[in-house]
Parts: structure tokens; sequence; C-alpha cells
């Protein structure tokens, strides 16, 4: 794998570029050092960090996750979780640890976890018989029990889902959310009987996955497909990925956003996963596997922030209005304190997630940019004037625009605004999206518009030997350009239409790029 | 540490036991080998492997937990997820990881769980720098962070708790839920200004541990107090620890249910955990911690479990009712059936959790011991003559009372039963561990007590010394007796009082017994 090796970890340099902004922060304030198209990568540390969501951790590479990145994580997880539950998908819980036998066992699978895989040896001061790896994903630590539990037709569909950590020992350019040693997914393990049905829940869950990014995250995404090609022994099944892919207008990068896998019956084969059907005769299971992670959250801030930190999504933000009061010299300041309070109360009462911010040894101005840097979608200031117009002023933080809102109707409003700025995040992401891609028929054309951090269409041939080409050719210091997914929804593709890398006989259109 | 070593784990003898007794199970159909009287331990283990809770996993000490198992963490946490949330406790989580530096810098804190650390020494195939541990709990990973955001008095309180695993690498005994190497635990970490208000937070949280054990789990819990004295470098301060504890009139060992930790300033001082208070001066915090493990469930199984497998609460049970039909000869098949699933579609629709079970390759029989196994609070079952009534049949798990109800109303009368059951679980859980409180007053009694398996109630001069000597007296093969709380209600101790074991003035009531 490209750019991993034996060699320890470099430190962070997001950790040490945020350390050594730290003396002119106090001078200057609040506020970024690092705008986002100017050095993205050091933009993105420090908004993470200065919007409290991300703590950097004195282990290289795993991060502590604070309470503002936590209320996004559970929010997402009580629509997520909710939705498989209907599908009859039952939580379980599968140790952490797994033998290296078992591990080992399906060698085309681990092979591209090995180098990744963090091996516990020893416990107190006693070495371990034998060593015991750290969970990479749980197929291997699951599917012996799917042998077990699985006798016959009746004991299908088996469909488990658990919430975890897992962990890959990565040494190449730790990122908080997107790269990390240590990180929170779900993952759903599922056997069934037929293909048919396997092949169903691959685009349930798919569309599941693409709802959580657009409508939670206001993610635009495409959802597409990957071939995979497990070859196990002797046994050859062609299989595929679904996936929804995010891309970072900014880095010109693509990004991988949730994956669900058809496994066809390669695992089960290992496994010997067989059940007895209707007819009595002995058949192999179908599986499927799934996953999101806390990467979610890293794609959703690297698309909607802005140079005065994050900008969160109404949805998923712990804070959905931060109320400010705004004293004048000779004002009642009382009494707008407790207008603040009356306000943040009826819109709590009313299921919208409001706060006040009346601490009087910050001024507004100190408050506004503080609330700003964390992303709080709306602001409510109310001074002296307001309290005589018995109304307040809300500003968005995704457009800067403000309004004077009446008291009367004040949570009919505020739910609107909260909608628009909803709808209006997504909407503004996908023009940008949709602005990057490129429709590329001709090798030049790909090469220009990969220079040009495009997110390209292209037709292809669809044979895994030309992307190795286009790997090889395209590999340089940021990355070799390969397949994102194909689209779920395919543009026409004109007879005769040729694959724009080989220039043979174009069989799909797909997203190419490089990726995080 | 009693019974722990540097000798490999011994397999799960219980493990053995259920694979041993599936030959058997194989002849007589359903049903346990071992009763609970008899042999407790084995018992324990088949009932939460046959009831599916549990799978013994390759990894000694290591469980996986079904969704039967599951379903009841999700509920706990349902409930208690919201109620610490009111408190304005955050969610975050920090990572599996700790350094051994760290790790080493709160010595005393550390010493308990050395031997049981596991580490990390290598990824892939290369060595690590420096060993890396998997947190035990998260004290020292957490407070070097509390340092770094706790400021100034506005900073406080800090209130965060995180839902993780957890890994102990215990050698003696592994028993699921009660004793295992990895398990799932909620863990609050808090800082307050004053003693005062964390004293009161102590409370408050162990008052949402025992609702969780006696209005959740049916389990009967003595709220109590243990001193609990650190003493680091030259900083001496009497802590203490709130407990719930529960007890196992079956085996006579008191089991520590929860616990909510007043750490006092020890880990403030060892971690420079300061603020300034509102005068202007440097202060430190005070801290406590706080958590329950998926031990829980375990207390649950051992005080309700039976001799036909599990008994769940109804307010915990994944399925509250289960729905069988009784076909005879020549009755209408179709007609039960359709009956069975318009019974459990009304009381889905008024939220009771009712499955049906129609499968027609099993017969009632089978499914009414394979429900009581599961543990199912309520079974309904549904024959012609049921159907001729307009009425079903509904027999509860806990006591095996047969009833019959009539159609009209049947919500409502399900939903008394259920509430029904959990209070007499509850109950009669009560009345058996009420008869094993045994109030003594000299060490004879004291002895005599404990052979029969009492819980002990007995005043105490409250010195450490005294209770080494009791434990070094009473160690035998079953585990010394110990001091297990002294309750918060303390029964009326008159002036002159002596303690049953140094025959000094008694300060306090003390439960004493062997525990798990």
């Amino acid at each position: 794998m490209a750019g991993k090796g034996d060699k320890p970890a470099k430190a962070d340099k997001s950790a040490a570029v945020a350390k050594s902004s730290k003396g002119r922060k106090k001078e200057t304030g609040l506020g970024l050092t690092n705008t986002k198209d100017g050095n993205f990568g050091e933009w993105y540390s420090e908004v993470v960090t200065n919007g409290e969501m991300i703590e950097y951790y004195e282990i290289s590479g795993c991060y502590i996750l604070r309470p503002w990145t936590m209320a996004i994580w559970e929010i997402m997880q009580n629509f997520f979780d909710p939705e498989i539950k209907k599908m009859n998908i039952k939580t379980c819980y599968f140790p952490l640890f797994v033998s290296n036998n078992v591990l080992q066992k399906e060698k085309d699978h681990i092979e591209g976890f090995a180098p990744e895989v963090a091996w516990v040896t020893r416990s107190g001061d006693s070495d371990l018989e034998v060593p015991i790896a750290i969970r990479p994903t749980s197929e291997t630590v699951m599917y012996p029990y799917f042998s077990k539990w699985i006798r016959g037709h009746r004991d299908l569909p088996l469909r488990l889902n658990q919430w975890c950590n897992v962990v890959r020992w990565e040494f190449s350019n730790p990122t908080p959310f997107i790269r990390s040693r240590e990180f929170l997914w779900q993952e759903g393990h599922t056997a069934f009987a037929t293909r048919e049905e396997a092949d169903t829940e691959v685009l349930d869950i798919l569309e599941l996955y693409r709802r959580l990014y657009e409508e939670y995250l206001a993610v635009p995404v495409v959802k597409g497909r990957k071939r995979t090609v497990y070859v196990v022994l002797s046994f050859d099944q062609t299989t595929w990925d679904g996936q929804t892919h995010a891309f970072i207008p900014n880095t010109g990068r693509g990004v991988q956003g949730a994956t669900s896998h058809c496994l066809g019956q390669n695992f089960a084969k290992m496994f010997e996963i067989n059940f007895e059907d209707e007819k009595g005769e002995k058949a192999m299971v179908w599986q499927n596997s799934w996953a999101y992670s806390t990467r979610t959250i890293g794609v959703m801030v690297m698309v909607h922030g802005d140079d005065k930190g994050l900008v969160l999504p109404p949805k998923v933000s712990a804070v959905q209005v931060i109320v400010v009061h705004v004293p004048y010299k000779d004002a009642d300041v009382k009494e707008i304190i407790n207008a603040c309070s009356a306000t943040v109360k009826t819109l709590c009462e009313a299921g919208i997630r409001a706060e006040a911010d009346l601490r009087e040894n910050y001024s507004p101005g100190w408050k506004y940019s503080h609330w700003e840097m964390k992303g709080v979608p709306l602001r409510i200031e109310i001074g002296p004037k307001d309290l005589a117009n018995n109304q307040v002023r809300a500003v968005r933080r995704d457009n800067g625009a403000k309004v004077d809102i009446p008291m009367a109707g004040l949570v009919d409003s505020i739910n609107g605004m909260l909608d628009t700025i909803q709808q209006s995040m997504f909407d503004v992401a996908k023009q940008k999206r949709d602005a990057c891609i490129q429709v590329t028929k001709t090798w030049d054309e790909f090469i220009e518009a990969l220079g040009q951090k495009k997110l390209i269409l292209a037709p292809w041939c669809d044979e895994e030997e030309v992307e190795k080409e286009v790997k090889a050719k395209t590999k340089g210091e940021t990355g070799a350009a390969k397949t994102l997914c194909s689209p779920l929804e395919q543009p026409e593709l004109p007879e005769g239409t040729l694959c724009f890398a080989s220039g043979k006989p174009a069989k799909t259109w797909t997203y190419w790029g490089r990726s995080y």
C-alpha cells in the first residue's frame, strides 16, 4: 500500500500547526489562522479543534471526540438505528479481539488490513501464549458463528448490526475523522438464502446512507457501484460494492462515504456457512456487510466549513439556535437577559435546540465569533431596540443573512429558517459539487480535468487492467487517479462510445479522480 | 490479587459443560441439564447460552453478546442516557489506547489494574516504539485533558460520559457478564468547583443506578457507601464510593452492582486540574467517576433465572409477549393463525413488544419450552376453544399462573399483567434477599451466618485493619468475607454497641459477605 511502512508515524503535522498558531490566536482573539482555499489541510485541523469537535491526543492518529462531535454522531445514530430495526436487523456485540488463526482464514480479505492490524502480545507483565489481534473489521470475527447458528432456511435471513470501535494502525497522514487509527462505526453483517434478497438489502442500506448524507449532513453524494472480485481458493465469484461517494471541491478529491458490500458466497465458502433449503438440499448463504463511520462527520466539515470555522446543518447541530444578549449603555440589562431566557424557553419547548450565552465577561462580538467558529446555524440577538419593537434579530451562519423576526409566531419563523438553512446548505454544496463534474471522453481531456481538480465522469471499458494503467500513469505527489464509482443512475451511453483510456468499447460511465 | 497469575487462562469450565450436554439435549429436546440449586455455576452458563444471550467465543473470557442481550442493554441505555443528559452531562468518546507514561501517573489507581492491562506492542509486522495499553478504565486517559480544558470557574462543572468497551485481562474464573475480559459500560467523569456539588452528584447517580436495578431489572439493591482512602504522594484525603449492592441468595455472594466514586481531589492533584475561582484564587477541582456495565445483566439472570431457563422482567425483555397457536385435529388452523397475527398486531400497536411463533415444524409444547428458556414474561396461547370463546389463554413465565382473557379489553389486561409481573418479580426477589439478611453481633454468630451463606449485617468499628483480619481469618476455598457496603439508611446503633470483630466501639452498621 502506498505510503505505508514500518516506520513510526510522524507526529501529525496539523497538531503542530494548531500549537504554533496558539501564540498568534492569543493576540488576535478568536479566528482561524488558515483559510480553506489557502491551506486546506491546516484549515481543516484548525476548524475541528477550534470548533471543539476534536482534541488531539498524545497517541498520534487517535483523537478525542468531544461532545460537539458526539451530539452529531448520536443524532445520526438516532435516525439510522430505528430504520434498520424496522428492517428487522438486530443489535449484537462481538468481541474486540480476534485470533490470528481466524483472522488469516480469509486471506484475500485480510491482505488489505494485515499491515494495519494492532496486536496484543502481553497482559500485565506476562507474554500471551499467542498474540491476539484487535478487529480492523469483524467479518472473520463473526462468520464462524454465522456458520454455527445457521442450520436451515428458517434461520435465514440472519441480520445483525453492531455499534463499535475498530482499529487500523495506519501510518500515512492521520487526519481527524477521515483517517484515524481508532474510529467508531456501525457494521452490519447479514446472510440470506438468495442473491436477490442480498442485492435488495445492499440497495436499501445504500439509500439510508444517502439519506444520512443528504438529509442530515446536507452533503450531496453519488450512489454508485464498484466491481469487486474476490478470488478465494478455487472459488471465483464477481461481487460488487454499493457506495455513497462524496466530493471535496477544494481538494478535488472524492471520498468514499459509506459502503454496502455484496459479499456473494465467498465468506460462506471459507467459513462453511451452509443451510438446508426448503427442498432439503444443502446450500450456501449470500452475505452482505455494510458500514458507515465517524468519517461521515469529517466529510461534512470539509464540505460546509468556511473561513470563520464550522458550519453545521441544523438537523445535526447540538445547538441549533444560540441566543446572545446585546446590552447597550443605559439599557436595562436584566430585562434583556430575561427576554433571552424566555426566548430560549419558548424555542426549547417547541423542540428546537436553543441555548443562551449570557456570559457578562465576553462582548457580544466575541460571542458571535465563538458561535460562528462552532458552526451554530442560527444566532438570535436581543438588544434594547429589539425589546422595544417586540422582535429579535436572527443571523444565519451559512450565508450571514440578517432578518428581524416578530416575537409573535417566533417558533414558526425559526423552524422555517432552520428548514431553509438545511435545504440551502445542501443546494449550495450540490451546486459546487456539480460545477466540478467534468465529462471527459479522451485521455487528454482526462489529464487536463484531473489537473483542474475535477470530478471526472468518463466512459470506461470496465477492465481492471486499464484502471491499473491509469493509476500508474497518474501517480504523483498528490496520489494517483482511480475509479471512484459507476453511478447507479447512468447517463445514456451511445453505441460506439469508446473508453477514454483504452480506446476499447465503453461499458459504463464511471467517476474518476483522486480520493481520500 | 488472589487467584491471579501469569498462567494462561483455563478454558472456561462452563463452556465445556455446555458442549457435553449437547448430546443429552439432542435426546431430550429442550431443557437444562443443571439446576440452579444443584450446580449454580454450570446452571448459569447453560441458561445464558441456551437462552441465546451469550455465545462462548474462541478467546477465553470474551463472549459474544447476542441480540437477546443487546436488547436489554439498549433498553437500559434508553432510560439512563436521557436521565444524565437532563443533568447536563454530555457524551464524549476518548481513545481506546493509553500510553504507559500517563497510565502510570496515578500509581495507586493503576496498581489495582496493572496485572490486567492488555498491551499492544506490534502493528502489522512492526514492533511499536513503545507499547501502548488498552484502557481498563479512563481516568488517566481523560484527566490530562480536563487539566487542559478547565481554566476558570466558568468552565465548571465539566460533566462527561462515554459508552464504550474496556479490557481487563483477568485470569481468574471468567464468567459471562460478571467477569469478562472485555465488557461494555458507561463511564461518567465529572469535575466540580466544590465538594458539595460532587457529593450531590454521587448520590444522584446512585439513585439512577438503584432505579436501573429495581425498576428495570427487578433486582433489589442496597445503596451504601464504602470508605476509600487514596494516598497519593504526600497528599492524603479520605474519599468514598457510593455503591449499589445486589445479593445472589443461591451462592450467598454479594455483587457490586454499579459504583459512583467520589474521587476527592486526588486525581486533580496528580493531573494538575486547577481553576481560578470567583475570587481569582487558584483552586483544585473535586471529581467523581461512575460506571455501570453489562455485569448488571448477569446479576439479573442470576437473581431471576430458574430451572426452566431465563426469567426476564417485562420492562427489559426484547419480547414481552409470545403468541403461540395451538392447532387441534380438525380445527381450522388458518383461522387460528389469523387470530394470532391479529393479536400480535393489536398488542404491537399498543406499544407492547409482542411476537407470534407460527412455525409449523415445532409442536406447541416445544415452543413453550423454547420461549420459557428465553424468559419471555408472558405467553399467549390461542386454540380452537379460545377462538370459540373469543378469548386467549395467558401464561406467566415468572410463576406459571394461567388465566383466560377476553379479547375485549385485551390490551389493558396484558398491560396490567406485565406490570404485575414486573412488580411481583421484584417483590419475590426482595423477599428472598431479605430472608438471607442476618444481623450478627458477635464473631461466632458471624462465622455461623457466613457458613449459611447469609448476607450479614453487623456493627463495625470501621477500621481497615480489622477488615484485613476478618479477610485473613475467613480465607478459604470459596473466598474471604469482606465488607460489602455500609447502607446509607442505617438502622439505629445504640450507644455502647461493639464491633462484632474487634470488640471496639462500633461506628456503623455494615454488610459483610463473600462477593463476586
